[in-house]
This record gives structure tokens, sequence and C-alpha cells, in this order.
């Protein structure tokens, strides 16, 4: 029998006694101690800090790039990669408590819902036919499912039918369904031999306009076995949703924008099965969320009428459909849902976020603002939902500006100018290769506030650092020299790039500002502010009011919770209950057409400025 | 405006209003009087005559055909092909009348059942999107819908769902959509521009296993626009159930069964719509009944156990299928029923046949035998109901004998000897070209009779008759000798021929007479007797009580019912509720398995003679 320990959580004072070589992130959920972890016990994003006041564990030799050297002396390690072997003394440093309120970015969530995935695997143990009990093949297996669950009416795919009566009698009538929920009941979409009920895997997906992130998932348990993400192969024929549509429509390119949708799901689905020796077939669900014209895109739905006044979608609850309808390279009958829309411009993404923000579950006044290629917001709690959506164009996700990348190894996330000095941080410690939206916010924020731009978000001229020139005609700051970034080309931001933020950072702000104005409340009576979207792991708060992104509202209010449409996606994935909510949400949510809003314009004119036009709206911000 | 006449049925005396050039058929339908009609208003069964007594009609000349000089003196027509142009009095002859009790097996269904389609077309005129009103393509056709019907909770095929934005906005929001029931609701299978509801057409098909028939049904009225029929291809792989298992399952050739069926029954859609200018895609849905083999190969399942004790079918209630999923060739979207079978000797054939009759509907006992290549018999009433099969081979369907053939143009149906001379009559009154079902068993009837055979089947050797004769070692009797014949061919019955049909009626009688011993009734107890199978429209039942393969029972108790699979087919196409009854009927049907019923053995020796051993259970047979 395998030796026990005790692990003591600090300050907290909570212990659990567990197996050797239990990593410290197990033991902290199975001690009802919340840790941040963003990647899902993978290694890679160093969220789950904490420190050993006593006894041993064992570390992964690679993970010790995530400390400095007195950090290492002091005891740090990553808890989902350090091993108990010892009664040990762990201490939580605050940057990596996970508050109650938190969203459930991590592995966490396994701990927080009641796990009752969209598609069940049920292993069935039936006695073989008998003259005296012979009923048919599918009427056993039902027969025994009915015992088990309760459940009635079970409808079948064609294709598992075919193979049932092979597999029935391979294993001796002991084999494994999986049940898939539809809208109006249960079917039986697969059928193995034996008991397989522990090879059960979905994937979430985030589908964004700029980005699409995958995520794998082990149904059972809820752990994250793996985060990919790609650039949306889409935006070769045009960053915004507007010119996808036109290309669409116009170009007669549904086929084409459907088809490398699905073709980039399906790589990043190989990536993230290829090293676990997982096969396609075991992943049996999908849950995308997107916003409504990727929704559309997705589904190979024509978009044209969204764009076109009034702004009708075709669909905004979406059929379940199968993997093979559409060719999504996993097990063919597995269950595809993809979240409700609200509306054209607010989609099954931010109901996925107010979803994983749980939002209309509380009494509190909560807000999330999801910044992506598209800005939306959404306000309310659990009585009234109310949301708008405005364009924002790829600079957050690191679209549109020259340096900008999208939040992956080598991204510069964390940034401070000092005297002339540039010091910086980058995703995994790599040589830094350009800016993350979060690396962009800090940027700007620094450049006003050492005055080397304006609050107009102009260069001041008459600049005197080695750093500032003047290229083909466009003012530039550098922020790495060549020979430090791992490309060799210097890292830059330019007049255009920063006008190009400013317009992003000014529409989310005016967006926000109107859909205040129009509920007929302040800033003030926001209780919580979620901010989600492709920041990586990392966003200054302090910064992202400074420069006006943010409104500004008592710091320890504000959350950043980073990919909510995808933790929308996996909590929908992992439980019916939840898909359920997200139907409800989209019902529930009051769009309001910011097009058509007459005020919008005004504020968006008023919000070009650091931090803004009407510095009484930003009182605490000093530069 | 068109003209009006009044039409006066005698001897009821029932009289409607119609206008000129309706059918007298159609104006009886109006005026609630039953006119047999088993081809459904073609012209080519010759079952609907009625005498005109006074007034004109217009008939077509090729009608005349089915009437003697006298009776075209007489003014006798075919109801379904004259036109009225005069205030006409039409007598009904007592052959042509449709008893109440009688099965549908014509037109005559639309005017008994509800029609409520399993597919139904609805024209929804919508309101064009508005800014007040801009929701969601789905959300306005559901919301239509919903005022149309009361229903709630649609779901889509995702095809549907890409052409809705199309379709309605090149008819303005004016579009027909058709609605499939499943099992657990309603789901939108097509979309279509402007008002197409008139245009709504289903297929009905019995799969037997020698011969498969598909009809085309008008799904708003239930008039069946043709009926066509094929020997099923899969014969060249066995011509029982068993040899095709066994092709099926031991040497891999289900996919080639398979393909076989649904190719076939694609050839007769084809056949159905090429003369009416009909499109494929019009076709919208397709009821199949076949026995639990034919089920089986019709949608790909293995077939393997339904032989091997203990005689387990994959599948006794099938899911649902879409056209697309087995490659039927009408609307990709269309739904596919197969109806419910019993158990691995009892299918959907017969529960349709249940279901035509409305055995389950009343408390008289009544019986159904069901002659096909199988022998299905059922007992039972509104409380109970059992059922057994036996094998009775393929000679009934004209298989298995010299000159047998199935009941199409050509066929020798009535057969009487007479001092040396063959008298027959042949469908659609061409040459003939062999002996069908009912041909067959009066000709076994008449050579008894006539002392050409002897009770046990063998030929009276002694014969001195210029017709008998020997042909190597076979004896052999010619009916028509090579110059009458359209192959100029003799037709002959052979000493196997009859052979072969001693052991079909000894084996359906067999298992009749073990399942009413079982049951513990008599055959007296029997209170109505249907004979269903294919015999073309035909079958003289006294020769067939004659022969012994119908029980010696009062002879108005028993009715020819043709081919009730297929009525109960086109039933469960035309109402939501037949089908849900077939499910119910299929549940509640008790199977008795014959082949480990000690008795049925000793019945089936006792019956292989003419009429029955035991001379006592056909007392009222004289020769």
């Amino acid at each position: 029998m395998a030796k026990k320990y005790i692990v003591t959580f600090m300050p907290v004072n909570r212990s659990t006694v567990v197996e050797e070589g239990t990593t410290i992130l197990e033991a902290a959920r199975k001690a009802d101690v919340f840790i941040k972890n963003l990647c899902g016990g993978q290694g890679v994003c160093g969220q789950c800090r904490v420190q050993i006041s006593s006894g041993r564990v064992e570390v992964d030799e690679k993970t010790k790039a995530f400390f400095s050297k007195e950090e290492l002396e002091k005891g740090y390690v990553l808890a989902c990669q350090a091993k108990v072997y010892d009664n040990i003394e762990v201490i939580i440093p605050p940057e990596t408590r996970l508050e109650e309120a938190r969203i459930l970015t991590g592995e966490e969530i396994s701990a927080r819902i009641e796990i009752n995935p969209i598609v069940k695997k049920i292993f069935l143990e039936m006695p073989e036919p008998t003259s005296e009990d012979n009923i048919s093949d599918i009427e056993r297996v039902e027969r025994e499912l009915r015992k088990k669950t309760g459940w009635h009416g079970y409808d079948i795919s064609l294709e598992c039918l075919r193979n049932m009566p092979k597999v029935l009698r391979e294993s001796n009538f002991k084999a494994t369904v999986s049940i898939g929920k539809h809208r109006t009941g249960y079917k039986i979409l697969n059928i193995e031999p034996k008991d397989t009920t522990k090879i059960h895997y979905g994937i979430a997906v985030d589908i964004g306009t700029t980005t699409i992130v995958a995520q794998l998932v082990e149904m059972n348990t809820g752990r994250i076995m793996g985060v990919v993400g790609s650039p949306n192969p889409q935006a070769s024929y045009g960053e915004d949703v507007i010119s996808r549509i036109i290309y669409a429509c116009d170009k007669d390119g549904l086929g084409e924008l459907h088809s490398l949708v699905v073709k980039s799901i399906n790589q990043l689905i190989e990536e993230l099965i290829s090293e676990k020796g997982i096969s396609k077939n075991d992943i049996i669900a999908l849950v995308a969320a997107g916003n409504t014209t990727m929704s559309h895109l997705f589904l190979g739905l024509m978009p044209c009428s969204i764009r076109l006044d009034p702004y009708v979608p075709v669909a905004d609850i979406y059929p379940q459909i199968h993997a093979k309808d559409i060719g999504i390279e996993i097990n063919p009958e597995a269950v595809i849902e993809v979240l409700p829309s609200v509306a054209s411009y607010v989609g099954g993404d931010i109901v996925a976020g107010v979803l994983a923000c749980g939002i209309s579950e509380r009494p509190q006044i909560t807000c999330l603002i999801d910044i992506g290629t598209n800005g939306e917001i959404v306000i309310g709690n659990n009585e009234w939902l109310v949301c708008c959506s405005a364009s924002a164009g790829p600079a957050f996700e690191g679209g549109g500006t020259r340096c900008g990348m999208r939040a992956t190894k080598g991204a510069i996330n964390e940034l401070q100018i000092s005297e002339g000095k540039v010091i910086y941080k980058t995703i995994g410690k790599a040589k830094p290769r350009g800016l993350c939206g979060s690396g962009l916010i800090d940027c700007i924020y620094e450049l006003v506030k050492n005055k080397i731009i304006r609050p107009d978000g102009k260069f001041n001229r008459d600049l005197k650092d080695e750093r500032f020139s003047i290229v083909e005609d466009i003012p530039q700051y550098m922020l790495v020299p060549a020979e430090e970034s791992e490309t060799k080309e210097p890292i830059v931001i330019t007049e255009t790039d920063i006008d190009n933020l400013m317009k992003s950072k000014g529409a989310v702000f005016a967006a926000m500002k109107s859909l205040v104005d129009y509920i007929g409340i302040s800033f003030d009576q926001i209780e919580k502010l979620y901010v989600a979207g492709g920041f990586g792991n990392y966003l200054n708060i302090e910064k992202a009011i400074g420069i006006g992104l943010l409104p500004d509202i008592p710091r320890d209010r504000i959350e950043f919770v980073g990919n909510s449409s995808l933790t929308g996606a996996r909590l929908c994935l992992l439980s019916e209950k939840a898909l359920e909510k997200a139907f409800i949400i989209s019902r529930a949510m009051t769009n309001i057409e910011l097009s058509v809003y007459p005020p919008f314009m005004d504020e968006f004119v008023a919000a070009l400025f650091l931090p803004h036009t009407n510095r009484d709206l930003f009182p605490s911000v000093k530069y």
C-alpha cells in the first residue's frame, strides 16, 4: 500500500491526508483549498506558486524557470508539479489564493460544479440472451440502461445500432455505451466492448474572430488535459466579422470560411491528443462558443443578414449536430453544441462568459467585459441582464499593431518604463518576440505616464530619447533592441499602433459608459467587474484603468478572469445543467444595439483620449 | 364557374352535388358511399364496377376491356374512370360494395382515417424583419409555427437551416416548411419558397422476401398515385430469409444485400414518379414494413443472431432515420420509419397487417393470415394478440414453381378445369405468361377435384388426358398450350410444383392449427378471418379451403384483403396515431416460437394431404 502523508495549507490551516506522489494541487482540491491555476495542471501557466515551509517534495527541474534564485531558496514550487513524499506544510501566497467568487478557470472547476457531462459513458453488464429472455439487442441495452439511469425512450444512432450485435457478442454482453443529451431526450451514440468509462474526453472551443482556443477535457473529472490555440485562419479574409461576412456573401466564400474554421479546430484537436495517446474516437462531445458570425461560419450558415439593418442572424439557438455532419474529426457520432447567441452582435461567447462568472445567479450588480476583436459588455444580476457590443478591432489580441502577437511564449505581457529603461516580462520567460494585449496596455500606460506620448496618443515630437525615431514619417518607440529579441528585429510601438489601441479602448469604454447610462446606474453601483479576453494569464488592472479602458472603480471589485468564453464552453461540456442555463441566459439577455443608440458615437469620441476627455471620470488616475 | 350535377347512388339512395368532370369514385367518397377499389383509382384493378342507370358520363375507351358486351350495354363503367357530365343515377352492384368492416385497401382510406401525416407541410406567411422585430430567421419561423400548431421546441436539420435565409428572402418571408414527427417531438426537415403545401408526397413500401411493392401516396388526401412492384433482387442469394442471413453473416454479404434492397426501392420510386412529373425532392416521408430480416437488411443491421437459438434480432423498434442516411433517393432529409417487429420471425409486415385490419380495436376474435414467403398468423382482439410464423416458401408468390409468377399482367389468377378443358382468366386480360398464387391455388384444387392428382399430391399415372405427360421423369399437366401463351412456351404444372405447394399450404395450415390449439380455441370461435398476401387482387376462398390452406369455417367470415402490410405502411404514413398504434401492437403481441413448439411438426405432416389427413377438419369439402 502506498504511504500516506499529511499536507497542511497555511494560512488557512486546513489539512488533508494523501498518498505519496500526489501533487500539491490535487491535495489542495482534496482539502477544499483553492489555488489559482489557469493551465489545468500542465505546469505552463506558472499561476499555482506555493511555498513549502516544511517537509520534502519532488519537483520537475523544468519548473524552476518560473522562480528567481531567492524564491527557489525560500522553497517556492508550482503546486501542480510538486509531489508529496513527506508530511508537509504549504504556504499559499496571496497572489495564488483563489477567492471564492473567482471565476472557475482551471482544474478547480471539478471541485465546484456537479459533473454531469452532456455525454455520459455507462458500463452495462447484461445477462446473455436465453430462450426465456430473447429480447432484441437494443432492448437488452435499454433495459439495463433503464435500471441504471431510470430514463426511458432512448434514441439511437444507426451506426451505433449497426455495431451493437458484434460488440455485445465479442464482450459477452459487457459493454460501455455513450449517451448524449439532446433537446428532448437521450440518444445512444456509441457502444464499445468492456468497461471503457475511464476513457472519456470532450473538447471545449472558443472560436474567436482572431484566435481559436481549444481545450481537451477529461469528462469524468473535469480535468483539463491540455489547452492550445491558433490564429483564426479566416483572418486572411478580413480582420473583423464584417469583412468575413462580405467575403462569405458577396464572394461566395461561405464554404471556404466554414472549411477553414473546421480544419483549424481539427488541427488543434490533433495537437491536443497527439502527445497523450488519446484516440479521436474517444472524444465524444464538443462545445463551441463564439460570436454570432463565428458560430454561423462554423456551422456553414449564411451570415449575410447579420450585417444588414435590421441585423438578423439565421439562428440564435443552434441545433445539436454530430461531428460527422460538419467533418470535425472526433468520434463521428459525437455531439456538437454551439452555445446560443443573443443577437447578431452578442454571441455564445458572451453567454458562456455570463455563465462562467455566475452573473445570473447573484443579486449583486455585476459587469463582464469581454475584450476580443469585438468588445462585449454585460451588466446584470439574477433578475436582469443587459448587454451590448462594439467593434474593438484585433489590437488587444495582438492584431493590427506592428509588433503585436497572441499571448503565447515569448510575448511581452508585463512592461514598465523607468528613466529611459524598458523592463519587461515575457510568457514562458522566453526571448521576447512581440507584445500581447496586456503588454500593449502596460506599454501605452507607461508611454503616457512617462510623457513620451501625449494624452491624445501622439508622440511628443520634442522627445529626447534614443529609443524614439521617425521611420518613413511614422513616429515609433523602440521597446526591445534587435539584439535582445528572438527574431533579431527590434520590437517597437508606432503612432499608428497607438492610434489603433486608442480606438479599441475607446470603443470598449464608450460601450460600457453607454450601457451604464442606458440602464440608469453609475459605475459605482457595479459591485463586481470581471474582465475577460485573450490577454493570456495576466492583466494589470491599474494600468488598464490608467489608459481609460476600464472604469475607475475600487480595484478590489475588478478581477481578470482570462478566457471566460472557453470556461463557459467547458462548463457546458461537463454539466447538462450548465448547458440549460446557457439557453436561459441567452433568452434572458436584453441587447442594446449601439449602432442605433445615438449617444454612443459621442461617448466614443470622448474616449479617444488618455485616460478620457472627461478627467472627472478617472479621479484616481494621476499622470 | 364549372357546372354542377347531382349524383345519386343506389341502392343506398344517397346523393351528392359535384362539379362537372368529377369521377364517380370521387363523388362516392363525397357521398360517404364506399366502393371497392384496389388500385387507387388508376383504372387497372377493375374492382370499382358500377352501373349507370340514368344520365351521361364520359369514359376512357380503354376501360371498356373490363366488361362484356352485355355489361357495356347495361351501362357498366369503372367508377374511377367515368366522369360526370349530367345528373346521374349509379347502381352499385353487390360485388363492388365495400362493407364497413372491410379492410382499407384503396383510396377510401382517406375517407376512413383522420389524415395527419407523419410529415406535414405548413405554409407560413411571416412579417418581414424590422428594427423592432429582429429575431433570428429560425425564431421567426418557429414563432409562426407555434401560432399555427401550438407546438413548441422544434428541432431542425442543419441543411434546412442552411437553406433558410435564402428561401425566406427570396419569397418575402412566405414559405412552406415540412415538419416531421419523431419519437420525442417535431423536426423542421425542409423549407421551400411560397405555398407548396399541395405538393406533398410519401412512399409506402412492403419489403417482402420475394417481392417489393411500393406505393406513391399524396399525403394531404391519402390518395394512392401509383403502385409498383418488383422481385426482391436479394433472391439471387437465396429464396428464404435463412439463406440471406447466411450470405450476410458467413459470406460478408450484408453490404451487398443492403445495397440491393435500397437500389430496388430507388428504382420503384423512379418508376412511380417518372410519369407523374413529381420531383424526388417532394417526397418527404417513407414508411417500410417487412419481416424482421428484411427490415434488418434494409437498415444494414447484422441479422446473424436471428437464425441462431435463442433467435435474437438486433432491434425490434427501429430508429427513425433520414433518407440520406441509407441513400434512399427522395428528399435527403425525408423521414424513414421502419415498422416495429415483434420477434425474429414476426416482423413489421404483420404488425402493419394487424393495424390495417383493425384487429386490436374490436372485441371479436379475429385472425389474420399473411401468406408470403413466410406465413404469419395473428389471432386476437382488443385485449390480446398471439402470433406465430412458419416458413411457407415462395410458392404462393410465384417462386419455386416452373410456371409461377408474380401477380402482374398476364398472370393466370383464376382457373377452372372442366371435362378436360382449362378455362382461365389473366390479370389485365393479357395473354397468359404464368400462374400467380391465386391461380396456383385454383389449379391444385381443380386437379384434385378432377382426380388428375390424388389427395397426396401425386399425379394419377393411369390418367388418360392428352394434357398429361412425363418429361424427364417428372409428371406434368399442361394448362395452356404453347400457341396460346405470351411466351410461346406451354404453361404447365409439375409434380414437383405441386409438392412445393403442398409444403407451403401445409406449413401455413399447421401453423394456424398449432396457434388455435395453443390459445385453446376452436376454428369456429374465429369470428373474422382476414387473408393477406401477394395474390394480386383475387383469391378464391372456396378453393383455398378446398386444398386445406384455410380452415373450413363459414365463408362469410373470410375476407381476402390483399397486401395488408402495404396498407398498414400507408396508414402509418398518413397518420401519426396509426404509427403510434403500430408500436403499441408490436409490444402487445405474444409470439409463439413454433420451432420449439413440439406439436407443430406433427401438424405439418398431417397437413401434407388434400385437404388434410384428418377429413373431419374439412366437413364441407366434397371431392
